[in-house]
């Protein structure tokens, strides 16, 4: 990986961010955050689909109806999810306080938890949270860094992106923070993520923006296959940045949609790099498929593979394991039809199924294979010839740690 | 567990077995078994539904078709699987083999394998154990256990079942043993079921007794997730019980169906029992779901998923993970009506969620809770009320030992 850029969340024009310790986290660790932007922004979110959402996603949504939003405030430590109507009122609340401070209607609040699941907020360390973060609200590397450890729960790294391009001879920012390592538990876990940008663009074509890039980008991701009930991923466009205003089918349009999908690929990046117990990371692409849908079909039951995981954790070159997997998609493709290839990011390569059958390699190119199972990433490529469509999914191995982590905490 | 009983594979009237060391396991342990009737049986199988299906699988199909079989052969080292046209002649040459020596028609032997993927099978080796098996074909006890041993490849203990009935006054038997446990590798996995019965029934009605037996066993339990190439399950039915031959849509049916079923589910509790790594079982009942198909759609993400299998591993009773899982699964629930109870085998049951709400508890309901979980058994019944469908799935915890087995398993 690069280094983190000195860009980040709060470079796009029109936002600051802060963060403190409220009092949430027993580890004394920040847990609460504050994004706010200088005036209304276009808004857009994707939320969990899971049937029981937390309640700031149920009041999130309601907040975001009018495609608008000027603050985010995010703590972590407690999900606010499964506590009834008393979560929804004290994520109202939440939402309030910080209107009531940034003298903006509480509708512009978009509210955000992570954390344990069942008890209520403490209201009272909120009040003085907020209080304490609103002065402090500032823009730059140190804002940036300290929202993004604001939000962690068991991350072990905190987690931005930043990405800039040129519309109208104009520069514009777009800036972001994630947190996820895996859905540790429904306690302990959930993936957020805050992107801001000073792109001008209305929230209708946002949120059609926005969901084309979750969907090349977080929606294939897996940690443990295991969906939170906070999941959350918001973006804030100020519009500063003096462009006309993007349109639909426009080349401007285009490339703001690259940036923002190279973006959050590097978020969900990171997200993964960070898996509960990861210690290596895999992709799977697959290549010619009939159609986006078919490919993401074939992929799914290969990323989520506890045999393909501990192959990768134990670097070895188990094909087998991987075109099953792959057969096992309900995809009725031909087994003909299907090559398997191995490669790691120096560009070395190993086609280890041709077309349905195994290939014998001489001594020479298998110790390549094992020294391309053992780089800290690897790629397994799908190949059909089915038609045009290709993706590519993220992984992280599966390791002694994760059911260290997962099996030794307690509720 | 009660003790495995003495009757078996060959208590059915018509029936021997035999198992023997031909070679192809390095260890030297027993890797051919042959089960062989006095006279042609009804027939019917369940075969993998991978695309990549090995080829005893394509054979195995293929001698079936006429619903009638006499004799299958196994052996255990080396899977047959991807192994192109010369695997299928190998296949055809086993049952010849065989065939020959019994002096039935090739078209009546089903091969079956489970083992390594990619290598060819050593055919004069498997003559010369055809040769041994065939004068040492013995019903009892013995044989029984040989024939579970013989097919064993990863299994930690042989599993056999058996159930009997009475039909228009005659004793009807059934006997079966099983391999499996958990997808290890391609390489040396796969489910292998072999049942025999001495009722009479055609090879029609006994295809629909065994897919509904299936449908509701074998198809509800996971250890990985992840169907291999091979996976078989076979009924001979020899029809020398001497009652008159089962009708559909007679008591005599449902009781020979609910017989086969149970020993089914048996087979596959021993399955689940000695997956990889396992330490500890756990069911997950899904209970007022509208339909089969809705409730195995909500079970099905709850038993495979890694967050729940740490848990259980871990006696952690983390019922947000249970949830949670349950509200991924696409089915459109309403939260309020779910609810979610935790009980041993010993009968003692907590309420942990209730119509959508966590449940508060004395110290001393959550110590029992705590007991609960530390049962070598424990069950999460999911309760909803949108109509009688009810189903059980089995699984297994994921424990260090799992990773083990797998990360440090070498193709």
């Amino acid at each position: 990986m690069p280094p983190r850029p000195h860009h980040g969340l709060t470079t796009p024009r029109g936002f600051r961010a802060a963060a403190t310790t409220c009092g949430i986290k027993p580890s004394g660790k920040a847990d609460l955050t504050l994004i706010a932007a200088d005036r209304p922004c276009a808004a857009a979110a994707v939320f969990t689909r899971s049937r029981l959402p937390g309640a700031p996603v149920i009041v999130g949504k309601r907040h975001l109806k009018d495609g608008a939003a000027q603050a985010v405030i995010v703590n972590s430590g407690i999900a606010n999810d499964a506590t009834g109507q008393q979560g929804v009122d004290n994520a109202i609340a939440t939402a309030r306080l910080v209107a009531h401070r940034l003298d903006i209607p509480p509708g512009a609040v978009v509210p955000s938890s992570t954390g344990l699941i069942g008890p209520q907020l403490p209201m009272d360390r909120i009040e003085a949270g907020v209080d304490a973060l609103v002065p402090r609200l500032d823009r730059g590397p140190r804002a940036d860094q300290d929202a993004a450890r604001g939000i962690m729960t068991t991350d072990l790294v905190p987690k931005s992106a930043y990405a800039k391009l040129t519309i109208s001879g104009q520069t514009v920012h777009l800036g972001g923070i994630a947190k996820g390592s895996g859905m540790i538990a429904p306690d302990m876990a959930t993936m957020l993520v805050f992107l801001t940008t000073d792109a001008a663009i209305g929230p209708d074509l946002l949120r059609q923006a926005l969901t084309g890039a979750v969907g090349a980008s977080f929606n294939r991701i897996s940690v443990d296959e295991h969906t939170s009930p906070s999941d959350t991923v918001l973006v804030l466009a100020s519009g500063l940045a003096g462009h006309p205003p993007l349109r639909d089918r426009t080349a401007d349009y285009r490339a703001f949609t690259d940036a923002l999908t190279a973006m959050c690929q590097d978020l969900a990046y990171q997200i993964v790099k960070d898996g509960e117990g990861a210690e290596r990371v895999f992709r799977v692409r697959v290549v010619g498929a009939k159609n986006e849908r078919e490919a993401d079909r074939i992929a799914r039951p290969v990323i989520n593979s506890p045999l393909v995981k501990t192959a990768v954790h134990g670097a070895d070159p188990n094909w087998g394991r991987i075109v099953t997997a792959a057969a096992n998609s309900g995809v009725p493709f031909n087994p003909d039809g299907l090559s398997l290839d191995i490669s790691d990011p120096r560009g070395r390569l190993v086609r280890v199924f041709d077309h349905g059958a195994p290939v014998d390699h001489p001594k020479a190119t298998l110790k390549k294979l094992d020294s391309i199972m053992k780089q800290p990433e690897v790629a397994f490529t799908l190949t059909f010839s089915r038609g045009d469509a290709r993706v590519e999914w993220l992984g992280c191995d599966l390791s002694r740690q994760y059911i260290t982590i997962n099996a030794d905490y307690t509720t």
